[in-house]
């Protein structure tokens, strides 16, 4: 089983907020792991992309009850019809959380997630508890996310496509 | 139809927290209104058991798929079955809601409730935003709830049970 | 605790419906039990308005994330916000369900409470296992409802109002 | 995106239904497509097993609330926690459901499916409606799921595994 990277963030992102979480995407689908993510936009759709930029595999975990809304880069589209109450499932579906920015959608997630004993890795999100682990880029975000779960498959990094 | 007031905290209820719920449950039933809860144990069961001292009606939003768990309190168990993802129908189903204390469970309701535009009043709780209404007890928090739902039939007290 | 016996049936109903809806919400009522049911239109609002016929309380576990959408009758909405997904709330939340007619909604209602082992009798309804106890008519359904939930407040019956 | 065909039958499974949810498993695999399934045992662990024979890609759709239960097969669990409640994503999920068999929960995402209209082709499965098409085999099930969705990619089929 590959590794299963949550990336959390608003659907309205700032243009330095959708870079960092391009970035992330890359760095996962080049470590060989999938994208857990809510399927929509903003940092959502940014870290579809940068994954699929490598390959990577993407899962939107979607509120609505199609999967019409999902942003282009989704592969597997999980059609919940549950609202924001699918952000539980973006959590606890995910075997460590990358957080990139914060609205209160972003902040349900993360409470979930540290209840759930989930690592949080946080890039200028919510400051709300010291579990957060923080990070200053997208590199030193998943290298974090990586060291903190155990897979006998996640040591390998995939050759980086020009 | 009744006002229906949300009241959230931790399972595991300081004797402070414990005491405050309970004023905040006896507030509630005074003004007629119902009390929405997770139906479990510590600031649920405080909340639960004050709005029963004063003849009120508990709603538990339970977590597991039996009402078995509801602390004795609860008048009408509401059995989802959805573990942690009860949460948002906590927050979704009340009108206010009250955060008393804080644990990463309350966090997300508080999270869920700012999201979706309804009142918080915090006592003692996670200061995550300005948009958290402050009380120094229970009765400045019921009032403050009160002031911001607009019904009919909330502005009559009952009389209080000696 | 009150008794909670769930009423579902579809959304659109028929005239037949709506009055056997109608009688069997004013049966519960008078038994002093608690209707619990999906809170829209059809037979569900016709249970709704058959139990506050007679003084009775009726629960309302709503598809959408406001509670705008419920029929006049509901006292307390269950704002869910998980469409279909809140089918099995309405079934776990009953001590006994009493199916009027079928729509595919109702019928993962009864799979649901047949999973469950909580008992269902239909009037009308899909016949799907031989445990779905048959009822003829609303007087009928209601007291065998009743028989097969232990409760020590069920026994009354409340004095109809003229 | 590649096709999502829902795959649903219960976790005690018959030998005959076991091998007739491997061979779905086969057929879908070798056309490329994702196998969406409960994720736990019985059919669910057949056509898991099944699709993994041919390299195909499974999604296990989890009741609990961790990725522990789910069959060897699995590739990406979702982790819901919702219990029964996740039948409804199993049905919402799928482009197609094939049936295999049938337990209450069965039943459950065959009426969320006829509701939501998704097509179901069943095998020796609850015949609830004429929407249900009938399938005497896996190849026929999977060749009516296919007929029935319509994708650019899923015409080719893959060289099967000697």
């Amino acid at each position: 089983m590959k590794p299963r990277i949550g990336v959390i963030g608003p659907s309205q992102a700032s243009t330095s907020e959708y870079k960092i979480a391009e970035d992330v995407g890359n760095e996962i689908a080049l470590r060989d792991a999938i994208v857990i993510c809510g399927g929509m936009g903003g940092v959502m759709e940014a870290v579809s992309k940068g994954a699929k930029e490598q390959n990577g595999l993407v899962v939107g975990i979607l509120p609505g009850d199609t999967s019409g809304a999902a942003n282009k880069y989704v592969d597997i589209p999980i059609v919940t019809g549950f609202g924001q109450g699918r952000n539980i499932i973006v959590a606890s579906s995910s075997e460590a959380i990358i957080a990139i920015g914060g609205s209160f959608g972003t902040l349900s997630e993360i409470s979930f997630a540290l209840r759930l004993k989930i690592p949080v890795i946080g890039i200028n999100t919510w400051n709300v508890s010291e579990q957060i682990i923080k990070a200053e880029n997208p590199h030193e975000a998943v290298s974090k996310a990586f060291s903190l779960i155990s897979h006998s498959n996640t040591t390998g990094m995939r050759h980086k496509k020009a």
